[in-house]
């Protein structure tokens, strides 16, 4: 992609307002842009990040077993009467009634929409396990939207769904998806810690989250240096509540969530199997989330320094970035057309930075939005046959034959973590 | 994907209530569930072939010089206010307060959200042109919903929005899309005509859309066989207003529609570039939707014969159905799930039929679903080291060696549309 074909919106100075790291360099490397409070747009880049977390997220849930559907958003209020959760979610929820008198509550989760489905097709045991989730937007009605992109009126989760004929069945998916998280969110290039957690509003019996740990995290995260206690919950003066030790406390974006629900939900909807002898049993169900867009906040919380975001691999909008110094120097103009077509023929995702601009702003905006690689084509080393090629995490700059570009940027991106 | 593991509800009878055929068979092939009057969930067979289109849509809107952003649903009322459709729409939008008074639309398109943003961030004409596209969920609440997800209260866009420094511009950019439109349309496999159309409720001046001839189609298609004049409205008497011949009339489920919008959203946002001279300069605008769950209705519209539908190629949920007609029997299973693992690695996608279900069942579920190639397991043809081939399209049969069959397929599959 040419930098002039595309909007990034780069910004010098960091934004009043921001907070945290992340909401500041989200909305300097023109990632995003707020529409109105806690409601955000994705800009190309921003979008491109998004879709990067989405694939890792669809191929693990794919891996585990699971298959991937499309629940609306818009739930007629009554199924959420039904569950009770209308009362509990309280003023959290946007909910309205529209000119037939009809009342509507935007989805925050979908363990009403899926029960009620499941009820309608799972008959027999022959129909269990099933893993469904989805990839979609979900609303809550945030009083005090924080940190950017990590407490939104809007946001992307992953949601996942269990059915299973029995809790032995159910220890198995809970276990499925409890791999497949780990997998992602190391995919992802991110340091997270596993601890025990309320099940809170879902209901159910077991619940782990996945944390990252952050000063501008908004729970709490308990872990027991001895005995190895986690838990997203205060403990009494903070000694751990198994071996009375001092506990570590810290402040931790939750960016994954897996529930065992049991049959809070099934009961409701009456989802019931046929066992083997023709008997009737309620389904047991689990749950299990991913805040899509709280793991792009997370990573460049964890990834970053004083000059901008440092994508990993895994994430980076793209893996190469071209610059050219001098756009009005036919030459090179010339030469960085070339490498960027054979780059992006030899199947590299190149972003190719053809502003008329000083090579200054050039230099601070490809250290700004972090892509891994940059490829300098300047006057002075062309004129040696020669190429910059720096890498952006440690800065380490090498100077390299025009011939060998493709070859060394293969070689080195695959030594990229 | 094996059967057993994910979700195709299929149905023996013709659902009640359903009229289009399009809307039958995606009830009775488990493409969709209704949750709510125009509410519909996307089952896993549905997710797939809606997930074919968005792609075939998004290679084709980067290779017109478009890139991709994700705006919001929830828009703060106000920005409808300034251009004046928060009237225009009336009942037709969801709108709504939430707790702390401040009034939401949920956006049944985007011209204000991405104005306001084209606004903030183009300067110069240096930032021109500029074609911004997301695939987005949009919502209306469509007093009658009808025919399935032809007509619904949420479904999902393509909508991307052109920006230019003049006319000449902006007809440079319009053209660019409809001719990827016309590829979007081609590579889908469907008969689409393109007509005059009225501008309407986004304003501008000309605006063309992409129609699909249909008898549940809510819309007036008429055609002038000697001039060629189209249109998208009735004419008098039925004559063409050009050269007086009688035109031919039709109704038509429309798929795509593009606009030249000229200013009238820019010049509510104050959207200005700086020419060469330093002069401000209103930017020109054009928008261009495509109605992402309507071309799967239109496809099957079009697809279909008395045993259910007919995918293309480019559309199918997977490539090939491996159907092993007697899950008891262990050799059969044996070499079932041997073609299958061989199937997958050779990079097809490849849904196994291994349900415990009679060898009837799995031929009406096949011939219902369309999958382009069945591959048929039997024990009869096995004793004679075979295997059936069925193209779903003309039902043709052939038996090959059971050595044969990964060749087989993929010559076969490349013959196909």
């Amino acid at each position: 992609m040419r930098w002039t074909q595309t909007l990034i919106p780069t910004l010098r100075e960091d934004p009043k307002d921001a907070e945290a790291v992340s909401h500041k360099l989200m909305l300097r490397a023109g990632l995003i842009r707020k529409l109105s409070a806690g409601i955000y747009t994705y800009l190309p880049l921003g979008m491109r990040i998004l879709e990067k977390v989405v694939s890792i997220i669809r191929e693990e849930m794919f891996r585990a077993g699971a298959d991937c559907l499309l629940m609306p958003a818009l739930h007629p209020a009554e199924i959420w009467k039904r569950t009770g959760r209308y009362e509990t979610l309280g003023a959290d929820k946007f909910a309205f009634k529209n000119r037939t008198d009809q009342e509507y509550v935007l989805g925050p989760t979908h363990e009403e929409v899926i029960t009620e489905l499941a009820g309608a097709y799972i008959k027999s045991y022959k129909d269990l396990p099933k893993i469904l989730f989805q990839i979609q937007t979900k609303f809550r009605d945030e009083l005090r939207p924080r940190f950017g992109i990590i407490r939104t009126k809007e946001f992307i989760m992953k949601d996942a769904y269990s059915f299973d004929r029995d809790e032995k069945g159910l220890d198995q998916s809970y276990q499925k998806m409890f791999e497949a998280y780990k997998k992602i969110f190391t995919r992802c290039g991110m340091s997270f810690e596993i601890v025990s957690a309320d099940p809170g509003l879902m209901g159910g019996k077991v619940s782990q989250e996945f944390m990252v740990e952050s000063k501008f995290g908004e729970d709490v995260m308990i872990q027991c240096p001895k005995c190895g206690y986690t838990a997203s919950q205060e403990v009494a003066g903070d000694l751990c509540p198994q071996c009375r030790s001092k506990v570590r406390k810290s402040t931790a974006m939750e960016i994954g969530h897996v529930f065992k629900l049991g049959t809070r939900y099934t009961k409701v909807f009456g989802v019931e199997y046929s066992d083997e002898k023709g008997e009737k049993r309620t389904v047991i169900m689990g749950c299990y989330g991913i805040g899509v867009n709280r793991i792009l906040a997370a990573h460049i919380e964890e990834h970053h320094d004083t000059k901008g975001m440092i994508w990993s691999k895994a994430l980076a909008p793209y893996q190469v970035l071209l610059l050219n110094l001098n756009q009005s120097d036919s030459a090179s103009v010339q030469i960085a057309d070339k490498i960027y077509e054979s780059l992006i023929a030899s199947g590299l995702e190149v972003l190719y930075d053809d502003r008329d601009e000083r090579a200054g702003v050039k230099f601070n905006d490809a250290d700004l939005i972090g892509i891994p690689l940059q490829i300098i084509v300047s006057e002075r080393n062309l004129k040696d046959g020669k190429l910059e090629i720096v890498k952006r995490a440690d800065k380490k700059t090498e100077r390299i034959d025009l011939a060998e570009v493709s070859k060394f940027i293969s070689e080195t991106l695959s030594g990229l973590s």
